[in-house]
């Protein structure tokens, strides 16, 4: 394992070096770098298990797994409110956080191979659903194990409660899924639960173990929601954003799933009859040829739908800046206000 | 959602009712019946959720399942350490006991459904996987909500690590599947996670809840491990018992999916050559025909594999009874005692 811990460490610090255009997250990242290998360190050390292909599934995806930006905002947190870096429970609970985010993506992947393999299940593909499914409810039963061992109930009730508000969120999402009829709130909804609720709980738990008044614990929180709300529209603008297939990222996962987000909300309601049944085609009943994404990328285009979520996604953003003013003015502060700037650029 | 409660407990009353000739089971049910019928109440307003879908498919699975035999045990462990009955906390934790197990259940039957839709998998049934993994997600969270709620850092540190254990013990029996170089140390891994683990979790936790001193918390803890170990053998005998078939209960599921159990192991190592390939063909390489189940059950029968793992069990059993030892004389001891009786006695 050592040699894993050593790999993923050296992972974390490449990692953000690719982000070295992105000086947001590099300086956020700065901040806590001693904090964030240390965390790395927990993960790998606590996602072993006797049973060897826990452990090989786990490192998969956590090498795997992106900007760690839950952890790090437990680690950010707990340093605007000046817990010390000498003391370790930000630490644990910041893997806490990463594990539950792991258990989570294993339980999408599940999701997301089921319909891109959809009518072409192999035996592969079935032993690989089965392993995704059982090591991310693993790493969700090591993650409250972790807790426990912190010992505090009251870090145990945000996360556990951020568990099932994910979940109760994903469910909507399925439940929406394919469905015109979903209204801008109950998006709303889905996105506060799959994404916002880890980005809040992640942030408020690094108040709750510096030990801060209620007043700095719900204002980090607000942050979190705010900041998780901004970035799953942003997110979800990118997905049909033209700029991206020309930069050679994935676009279209969302329309191919026939998945309800904001773009094709506006572009739907703001659509000519012709147009509306266009969309009843390809996201409801999921019919859809080769030329279908680009024309939806086009509508959506004509309509302002990036622009209109960019632009909610914008306030949302500046509703995450707006809770942090009550702290005082320090490096952190300020990188977390740039974090917040840097989620709502992503698309550029 | 008041409905769907007295609808539960009337399947419970009635649960019971058909296990009339099972006198054990019953006279333990009746001990506790007031306990037992306030915990599936707690069960169904606790599975409730704002997204209709989750307590859908949860009242689906709770309904359907079974003797609700380990909220049974917490209830009932907790009467043996003289826990007095108005209090709550038992019926509480029974219900996250029986929410934990429901969750593994949902996420088992994603397991099984893709193995017997091999190929085969509709729309339909990729959305019943979706829902079945995230809903068995919050069950899981909602548990472990109701524990934060009852406040004990023991009772969560003991249903944490029972969740990882059973995770650990579903995976490996993922990794032993199709593998007949499994040994009966490495079956008996698999079926103390997946089974036993929750078992002794169920009954420890009614011991911490009446405060119990450690000794008493460990027996019963020994109690429920080596219980569940007896149910799951005895599980695995019937499904190559040749007179469940003829009863027309449901066999060779095990077979079907290539699980390596002690019964398979049994007859596998005393067989010979042409014996051994049989199983190689069939368990290992899940070549199988219409006719492999009966050859299957007659070679186990002629090795004598459905009483070797019968009389494991009744040893397994015979600790569980020894286990309660330490407690003085009562009915619930009886009950008990009788219960692991039982379980060995399913066969007949």
């Amino acid at each position: 394992m050592a040699a894993v811990a050593s790999q993923l460490v050296q992972d974390m610090a490449s990692g953000s070096a690719e982000h070295g255009a992105e000086d947001a997250l590099t300086a956020l990242i700065n901040l806590v770098r001693v904090d964030l290998e240390e965390c790395n360190r927990v993960i790998v050390a606590k996602m072993d298990s006797p049973v060897a292909l826990i452990p090989q599934l786990a490192a998969h995806i956590v090498a795997a797994g992106g900007k760690r930006l839950r952890p790090l905002l437990t680690l950010a947190a707990a340093k605007l409110c000046g817990y010390p870096s000498a003391n370790r429970r930000h630490i644990d609970l910041a893997a806490c956080v990463e594990f539950i985010h792991t258990a989570t993506l294993l339980h999408d992947d599940v999701v997301d191979e089921s319909l891109l393999r959809r009518g072409l299940a192999s035996a592969n593909a079935v032993f690989g659903n089965k392993a995704s499914v059982l090591v991310g409810d693993f790493l969700f039963a090591r993650a409250f194990e972790l807790m426990v061992q912190d010992g505090s109930l009251h870090v145990l009730d945000i996360l556990s409660k951020a568990s099932a508000t994910i979940s109760e969120g994903e469910v909507l999402q399925l439940v929406t899924q394919n469905d015109l009829a979903t209204t801008e709130a109950r998006y709303l909804d889905v996105i506060m639960g799959k994404t916002a609720a880890l980005f809040a709980a992640a942030c408020q738990v690094g108040a709750v173990v510096a030990e801060q008044p209620l007043r700095q614990e719900l204002a980090l929180a607000e942050y979190g929601m705010k900041l998780g709300i901004a970035f799953q529209m942003v997110d979800d603008a990118l997905d049909y954003a033209a700029d991206q297939a020309t930069l050679g990222k994935t676009v279209g996962d969302d329309f191919r799933e026939g998945k309800i987000t904001l773009p094709v909300l506006v572009a739907f309601h703001a659509g000519s009859d012709p147009e509306k049944q266009f969309w009843r085609r390809t996201i409801e009943a999921l019919e859809q040829t080769d030329a279908d994404l680009d024309e939806a990328m086009r509508l959506i285009a004509h309509h302002g739908g990036i622009d209109a979520t960019m632009d909610r996604a914008r306030r949302y953003a500046q509703e995450a800046r707006d809770a942090l003013m009550i702290f005082p003015d320090s490096p952190v502060r300020q990188a977390l206000i740039a974090v917040s700037d840097y989620t709502v650029q992503r698309a550029r």
